[in-house]
Order: C-alpha cells, then sequence, then structure tokens
C-alpha cells in the first residue's frame, strides 16, 4: 500500500492510497468553507451514564453547493475546488469540515452536568474516485486496499494517547439520512470507549475470562455447524445472518480467526474477507435490484485493552428495510426500552438472501 | 376513575375508563384478525448482553381495513367493527392483536444462544373516541385521568409475576412509522428490566446510595436553580429541555416529587403534571405549526425494586425533526457507538420552544 500524505489549503489533512505508487505532484484541494470554527464539546448524561456530543456549528454548515455538484469528486474544474484531487490513486481520506469531534476542540463550558473536551477525529473516506460505484462494486484488491486502509487509520488516530476508540463506518442510502451518494464512509475516533464497544468490551472480556476463546469465535464456530444462517463461507473469512440479528437482514462479517483489529489481518484475510463483504454487499443489491440502504459499522478491540485474545473484528450490517418499501422503524420498545422487535425470523432472512445469486 | 372489564369476541381483553360512571350494557368489539396465532420468542445475543424479541407472525398481519377505516374509532357500523366499541366512556385499553410480548407466548426454540419464552403483554391505549384529537389536544383532566390508567396498567400488568417491567409509550406522526393517526399509545409489559432502564436502575440507584437523594430530583433541582431550559414549573411538575438533551427538542416531563411510579402520583401531582405534558405538547405543535413527530416514554421504577426512593418517574419526549423538515437521523455514530451527536445545543432549542406562547 502506497500513502501520500497532504495538507488542505485550509489546514486539515488529507492521505491518499494506492496500490500503486501515487505521483508526488497531487495538491491538495478544499471546498470552501468556514472549517476550523468547530467548537464541539461533551456533556455526561447521569441517568444514561453516557457522553454525549454536542456540536451546534455542524447546524450551520454554510457549504451549499451548486446543483450535481459533488464535493467527493476528484476536482476538474479549478472553479469548483472538491474536497479531494485529480490523480491516479484509490482511497482518499480527510479531515471532516463539521468535525463532532476534533483535536482542535476548545476547553469545554461549566454546567449542571459534567463536561469534557469533544477531543478526537472525524476523518471522511473516500472509497473510490468513481462517483457512480458503491462499496459493493468495488473490485476485491481495491476492497481489500480499503481493509488496509481501515487499518492504517486506526494505526494513525490511535497514536493520539486521547483516542480510546476508533469506529470506522458507512451510512449508505438517504433512508439513513445520507445526501452524497458518492462511495465515502466516515471514521470517528472517540475519546472513551462509546456504549455499545464498552458493553461487547465488557462481555467479550467476561466470556474470555471464563471460556478461553472469544465470544464472537465461538460464535462464529456454532454458525459454521448449523450454517443455515451462513452466506458466505471462505477458507479465511465468513459472513452469516447472526442467530440474534436485531435487524431484518441484519448480516454480521468477520475474519475466522479472532483478529483483534484491522492491523492484525494478514494480507490472505483482508482478500477473503473483502470477499465476504463484497458477497454481502451485492446479495443485498440483487435482492430487491436496487441500492440496499445500511449502516456498517466496524467493530475492532479497544486501543488500550491488553486482553486482545477476546476482541474479534467484525462488521455488522443493519439495513433500513424489513421487506420493499416497508422501512424498519426504531420507536418505543427500540429507543425506550432498547428492546429490539424483529418481524422476521434470522432464518428466513437469510434464505432469502442465500437465494440470491452473486459473481464476486 | 371508573373501569369496565369486557372481553373481546376473539377473547382478548378490553377495559374503558371514564371520569363518569360507564354504561354496562357496552359491547366489546374487535376487528377480525388472526390474532391469537402468536408465537414470539427470545434470543440473548451475546455480544450486547441484551434479549431480542422475534415476533415473524407481526410481518403476516392479515388485516387490511378498507380504506379511510380506522380500527381505533369507536364502531358504528356492524359491517366493520373496530377494536373499541361506541358508548360514553374516555379511555380505551386492549391487547394488541399483533403482541410482540404474550401471556400466550409458547416455548421457544433451541438456537445456538440462550432462548426464552417472550411471556409478557402488549397493550394499546386509545387516548379518546376522537380521531382528529391528540394527546397535547385533551382537556386537562382527561389527560389527568390517562395519567391514571397508566398506573392503573402498571398495577394491573405488574400483577403477573413474571413481568419486570412496564413502559407506557406513544409513537407519534408517519416519521416514526405510525399508520393509524387515531390518538393512541401503547403499554409493553416486559419479562426482564430492558437495557434502557436497567442502566438507569443501576445509576440510580448508585447515585441514591451514595447522595441520598434521587439522581433525578437532584437535576431537577439543578435545572429549576438555572431556569433557562425549563418549558413549565408547576406547584407540582415541571417540564425543560434536559441540560444532556441527545435530540434536538427533547423535553422532560416529571413530577417535582421523586415519585417512582404512576400509581405514587396524587390528584393534584396528576393534574399538574398533566398540564406540564400539555404545555410540552402545545408547544411543539405550535412551533411550526404542524403536527410535531415524537416517541414519548414513560420510565418508572422497575416493578421488583424495593429502593423505591431512587426513581422519579419521568417522560423523555424525542422529536423526529432537527429544524423544519431536516429529520434527526440515527446512523453510524448513534446505532453503532451509542454515542449521539446534538447538531444543537438545548439552551437554544430550549429558547425556541419558551418563545412558543401557548394556552393551556
Amino acid at each position: 500500500m502506497h500513502e501520500l500524505i497532504l495538507r488542505k489549503p485550509d489546514g486539515r489533512a488529507l492521505t491518499l492510497y494506492s496500490r500503486r505508487p501515487i505521483p508526488a505532484q497531487i495538491h491538495a484541494t478544499a471546498v470552501p468553507g468556514e472549517g476550523g470554527g468547530a467548537a464541539p464539546h461533551l456533556r455526561w448524561h447521569p441517568l444514561r451514564g453516557e457522553w454525549v456530543v454536542y456540536a451546534p456549528q455542524r447546524q450551520e454548515r454554510t457549504f451549499l453547493p451548486p446543483p450535481q455538484f459533488n464535493p467527493l469528486r476528484p476536482a476538474t474544474d479549478a472553479r469548483y475546488p472538491t474536497e479531494v484531487p485529480e490523480g491516479d490513486y484509490d482511497v482518499a481520506v480527510f479531515d471532516n469540515l463539521f468535525p463532532a469531534l476534533s483535536a482542535q476542540a476548545p476547553p469545554p463550558p461549566e454546567l449542571l452536568v459534567p463536561t469534557a473536551s469533544a477531543h478526537g477525529h472525524c476523518e471522511v473516506v473516500v472509497f473510490t474516485r468513481d462517483p457512480a460505484s458503491s462499496l459493493g462494486a468495488l473490485a476485491l484488491d481495491h476492497l481489500a486496499l480499503l481493509l488496509e486502509v481501515w487499518g492504517r487509520r486506526t494505526q494513525v488516530l490511535g497514536a493520539d494517547p486521547r483516542v480510546k476508540y476508533v469506529l470506522p463506518f458507512e451510512n449508505r442510502g438517504a433512508e439513513v439520512g445520507v445526501t452524497l451518494h458518492h462511495p465515502h464512509g466516515q471514521i470517528y475516533a472517540y475519546p472513551f470507549v462509546p456504549p455499545v464497544p464498552a458493553r461487547m468490551q465488557a462481555l467479550q472480556l467476561e466470556h474470555y475470562a471464563r471460556a478461553g476463546e472469544g465470544l464472537l469465535e465461538g460464535l462464529i464456530a456454532g454458525e459454521l455447524r448449523e450454517s443455515r444462517r451462513m452466506l458466505y463461507q471462505g477458507t479465511e473469512a465468513v459472513a452469516f445472518v447472526p442467530v440474534c440479528a436485531r435487524y431484518p437482514y441484519e448480516v454480521w462479517v468477520a475474519p475466522r480467526r479472532p483478529c483483534p483489529g484491522f492491523a492484525d489481518l494478514s494480507a490472505a484475510e483482508r482478500l477473503d474477507l473483502a470477499r465476504a463483504l463484497k458477497t454481502t454487499l451485492l446479495k443485498y443489491d440483487g435482492l430487491w435490484q436496487r441500492p440496499f440502504p445500511y449502516v456498517l459499522i466496524w467493530y475492532q478491540a479497544p486501543l488500550d485493552d491488553t486482553a486482545r485474545g477476546a476482541y474479534h473484528l467484525h462488521a455488522a450490517l443493519s439495513p433500513s428495510y424489513r421487506m420493499p418499501g416497508r422501512l424498519k422503524y426504531l420507536a418505543g420498545t427500540e429507543l425506550g426500552a432498547g428492546t429490539f422487535v424483529n418481524d422476521a425470523l434470522p432464518e428466513e432472512k437469510a434464505r432469502e438472501l442465500q437465494a440470491v445469486a452473486v459473481s464476486v
């Protein structure tokens, strides 16, 4: 993997990645905007025991692109600079212009509840220069490169001693609030281990101490034994509808070996994990012959945790629909109680996805 | 409060409530449908440490009403029976035809992960016979009656020894997935304390043991002292945008006194709590001169917890919009990490709502 580190005119970082050497004469561009005025802060929610991020500057986004203007497409017209430059590279990563977490976050205000600086990082990951592509449409070695990029970013962001957890994710589709359709994801680097990974951490550590193997490792072994919810079984990686899916069409993608994070994957594992992910995404888009909206989350081990064997890198994909045209809404029981009601059996949804033929 | 307990032709319970004696000759009606075939079950999610409810029969809802047919309107045409009868009453409560939790839930299947019976109750609460009304439009004494009904249902459902937590809520608006616009809410009675109330329970018990007062009691005292986020300050109840709001326009409504549940409210407290709630809802609808969609959750003490002083009944209202026409989407950081990013300061949103004049 080749890496070229650049600086945008407004000071934000831009890093390009490629399978080939990257021409050094590329110059970083940026959309005009009021970046840098970021003043996010954290407030403690005492009844839920969690931090809430306040990023009021995000509401005042001054950037209003002309129609059809895509800020994630390589800049080709000097009158309309975009966030990424022209050039021969595969993946671009840059600091979000309106970050919820920022290395420049000011000291927090004093309030009724504890507050803290919203120190951290929010990066945008442009998956490809092609605006008409999608994560699932990328070539396998391009996807494998992206997995390596996620590992590299985890390493770079994790080098900040105040960062405790790095979460790469993709929100796909208007149904989850995405307005830019150029294939891209985001990375949040938090100054704490957020509630969901923290809960997983506690449960994985407890299981590892008791059972001597990873929690997800055991679950994957069970899914492979039962096999009826499997979507992909490669030599190094798997994809399946988990027995405990909270969303209809929920899928988990993971290496077979309990790697704690992206950085621990071998080249062969990256390639097969890319195949598992691509298989899943092509099945999604093939199911109803339309782009399938979802939220994709990558869970890694918390940075400071030394019990690495307890963790198992995996992607959890939560699709927006429960049947054609019918959204899965989160309402009273999901949001208020935290208890999901799934109207579909994982076994049935797995059968539907198994029946979608794809060529990867 | 007067109560009339009836049984629907298909065996489901229907209970009517009124401020006046209820004529005894009312007969319970029911929509035709395949109720009773409920076969929900629970599966344990080992990575999140929570139960997931599977209710596959809900996806096959056979009931397709003719256009304009409202199953929550009092039945006036024998050809189209509805879920509630004609008659002089204020509030109707009946068993959901497609319950996610049911007293008739069968033994669970054996699977890779622990499973359990989805024993419990799902009730529909019809707030009024008037389909054109809304929770906020109800007269104060009608709202106060509804608070008493929620207390009564908590008592009735809590008498089932397998029920551990009772959660009344209202999903309002197409934005949160509601297709029936007749004013109504739901009550879920769970066979466990769900994750969100369980987390609140642990934090409230810890705070109570340490500080000798309720966590919310102290927070309300602080909000009253600061006053800038208050929407309503009555003699018995308050409404405010909490300092740690996760949603723009989030509001909490609570009695001043730390009552653990509805059943502990005095008549004066119910009336003032009704006024606090009505004030909030009228401000919501008045803000943009349109019905304001939200999820309203009532948090009470867990049924089996004897440390009642630690708890403080309150409603948390989570609106769908962050500004006119712009939904607050839950995506990567909210769903994947459990960390909310709020683009608005609670102080600003409180000012907006304070500026909406209402007559309660």
